[in-house]
């Protein structure tokens, strides 16, 4: 029998165990944006991962972070390739709680598939990987084809504070060859694929400050309004093409390559889903089709948002002495959000704006893998014989995303996504769920590639 | 003895009294921000405010507004020419109420001063014209030399909202040949003086909306962003040398006459108080010394306000699909806020900002006196007389006032200022209080006044 046939066999004769044991973690309520509150039920969520990684033959271990805990769990395999998973044990909170047919903290199967907070996003991922170990192992006499290490952090729903820190302090312990991101699976139709790469983001609060305190409006024709000053160093960052004026801003900034237009010509036109969804009547740059699509790999400049002055009902002749925005730069590779917080700050200055504050909010790098990498080639190649239907890939998201904290310092390893999800599972909605049979398909999926990837080639 | 000698006398000798009354009135707290809420105690100040006209020799009127009610006194003189006095009866909030030595609603005497939420602004004010009222009567047998029209209105602190058409409601009732604004007095080193004119505004909330609800900022490339979207219009209205870009809006600013100039030239340097006072690093278009002053007759357009987006701590990356500013724009004789209006909007349409939305949010006239006027030249005069201290005038003050809703409907008649200010009165602020002496002189001086007023030519 081959290996593939024992995997699927494998899953399907022990799928109401992993059900089980998503529900074991979700009964936990690990809402990581309450904060110290919730201390305790994090600890408790965290020590059940250290628990069922070893009950699957993992040796755990669990990390202190200055915020809530990192648990490692590593297992060897006959290659000596190792493949990182990166999952995480906190959740979203549960509001509106009147939405959910069932108490999001009390598991519950219905119509093949397990409700509760968590149940796709992370625990089923969690688990569905555990499932594939298992297989694999059961159908290599009870070794692992390639090491596995478990990385399952706690504060992946607070934006991940603390994992670039822990990678770049534990790069011995968390060497590997590839890893697979914390979720994937099909689209609404069934179809399975990946997105090959996330933007990086460099994010800034601009503040002009003007007087030391507001002033009454009738002393405009003297006083310097700080909101003037903020609209006008905003207004010199782009043009009105949409082109970032910055000098050097694109400078390191790459394109699509030939095989991600080619991708990009043959998905979907998203410009109808678009103008539903948000009431659209310009796109930016006065795009469409396509070309919304191909405009991921444009650099952008936005603003998250402005404050000054007064901002209630009706009017205050107020002279604002303080005002700030907050802007969030998307960048492309190779863009480097350090380096262009620099140019930034001199373009400020060059522009006469070098009174404003700029201050360092947080950054991402960009990452992104090729559709020619054999990593990437094995997913796709495994989840077209799972699935048994063509694989979509898409160049890349718009978002960001901590994958940039594991692939670079790891050594530029590809990262690759596989999972429960079926674009129907209200993650971070009330009524969030798994359904089982996507749990058994991104076991089976996650089983062969553990089987292949310790005989790529590195 | 002359008619001066016989008003001071009779103020001097009936001082006790006004202050009586003047503490009579500010036992009601009669606080127009409260709304409905303090109905009850404005309609009994109103009630006071004609009993006490009525106790003066005027006939009192209670008009209803959509607001509080506006009390009218009427009283014939021997001159067919009539003055009007504008006061009101509401006052301001009292909070902070711990920083007031004696509570703000119970008014206490000391040290020559009456303390009362209310004793100077407008209070006090309005008592010291029946002073003036009274001892003009005595000293011409009993009989006032011109007509005099009292105007107590009870919106005056939260914007006088409904003034200007009950003005326009009441033309004739309201006839006059002049007026005496609310207040009035000396500076902090008791120089008397009068501010000629007063800009108007034109106030209006801009909105952009761009998207039916706020996008992931990962969108940024497709997604259009209202936040940019206002600050392109915004930063489209004004040059970097802060002139106004609208077409057509200085077409009729009237810069200063040579004689307010040689009144400018003739001021003290306002530059070292407003960088004390608001730790000014650079002044609006590179300004200093007594141009600061002379800039007043220059049009501004004030940015009071700006929402848009994530205003909490750290970062939330959104695309916002609403923001919002609110603009005030300063006019200057003879700038008319209603055809300002339009040229703005003509202008957003013209810089392809035609989607924006433009709210009207109020508007009041620009107004000034001439320093020549006669009724000007008599207020100057008989302070002089009465201050022993050269007048000083202002050409314009920077912020606005309901002024315009009486001068211009009533044919343009000359406004003036007189009264019991001394510039450390604590208006608006707790320990507010008038000085008796300061009572005194404000009888005086307009006791001269109508004395004056009827020989005037027209």
């Amino acid at each position: 029998m081959d290996r593939s046939k024992q995997i699927d066999d494998f899953v399907a004769a022990h799928l109401d165990g992993y059900a089980q044991e998503i529900a074991e973690l979700c009964a936990i309520p690990s809402i990581s944006a309450r904060g110290e509150a919730g201390a305790a039920d994090m600890r408790a969520c965290a020590a059940l991962v250290g628990t069922i990684l070893e009950r699957h033959g993992f040796a755990a271990q669990i990390y202190e972070t200055p915020g809530f805990p990192v648990v490692v769990g590593r297992a060897a395999g006959k290659s000596p390739r190792t493949l990182l998973f990166y999952n995480h044990y906190d959740v979203q909170p549960v509001d509106p709680l009147h939405l959910w047919t069932s108490p999001p903290f009390e598991p519950d199967v219905r119509d093949g598939a397990l409700y509760a907070r968590g149940a796709k996003d992370d625990k089923g991922e969690f688990i569905a990987r555990l499932a594939a170990v298992d297989a694999a192992r059961a159908a290599n006499g009870g070794e692992l084809p390639c090491g596995a290490l478990f990385v399952v952090e706690g504060q992946e729903e607070v934006g991940s504070p603390h994992i670039a820190a822990f990678v770049r302090e534990h790069l011995d312990e968390l060497a590997c060859d590839g890893a697979l991101w914390e979720e994937g699976g099909t689209d609404a139709e069934g179809r399975p694929g990946m997105v090959l790469g996330r933007r990086g983001v460099l994010s800034v609060e601009l503040a002009a400050e003007t007087l030391s305190r507001d002033a009454h409006s009738g002393a405009a024709h003297m006083l310097p309004n700080a909101a003037w000053r903020l609209v006008r160093a905003l207004a010199s960052l782009k043009d009105g093409d949409e082109h970032i004026r910055i000098p050097g801003w694109y400078a390191d900034a790459k394109g699509p390559s030939a095989e991600d237009e080619a991708i990009i010509e043959a998905m979907n036109d998203p410009e109808p889903g678009l103008r539903e969804q948000f009431g659209v009547k310009n796109f930016v740059g006065g795009r469409t089709g396509r070309d919304l699509e191909a405009a991921v790999f444009n650099p952008t400049a936005n603003i998250g948002g402005i404050t000054a002055g007064y901002q209630g009902p009706g009017m205050k002749t107020v002279i604002p002495a303080r005002a700030t925005a907050k802007l969030d730069f998307r960048l492309v590779p190779d863009q480097d959000p350090e380096d262009l917080l620099e140019k930034l700050k001199a373009h400020l200055i060059a522009e006469g704006f070098g009174d404003l504050g700029v201050t360092w909010l947080g950054a991402m790098w960009p990452y992104k893998a090729s559709p020619d990498n054999p990593f990437v080639g094995l997913t796709r190649r495994t989840a077209e014989e799972v699935y048994q239907k063509p694989y979509e890939f898409r160049p890349m998201a718009g978002g960001s995303s901590p994958v940039y904290a594991f692939a670079r310092p790891l050594g530029n390893i590809p990262v690759v996504s596989a999972g429960v999800g079926n674009d129907r599972n209200r993650t971070h909605a009330p009524d969030e769920h798994v359904r089982l049979a996507d749990l058994l398909n991104a076991g089976r999926h996650i089983g062969r590639i553990l089987e292949g990837f310790g005989a790529l080639e590195a």
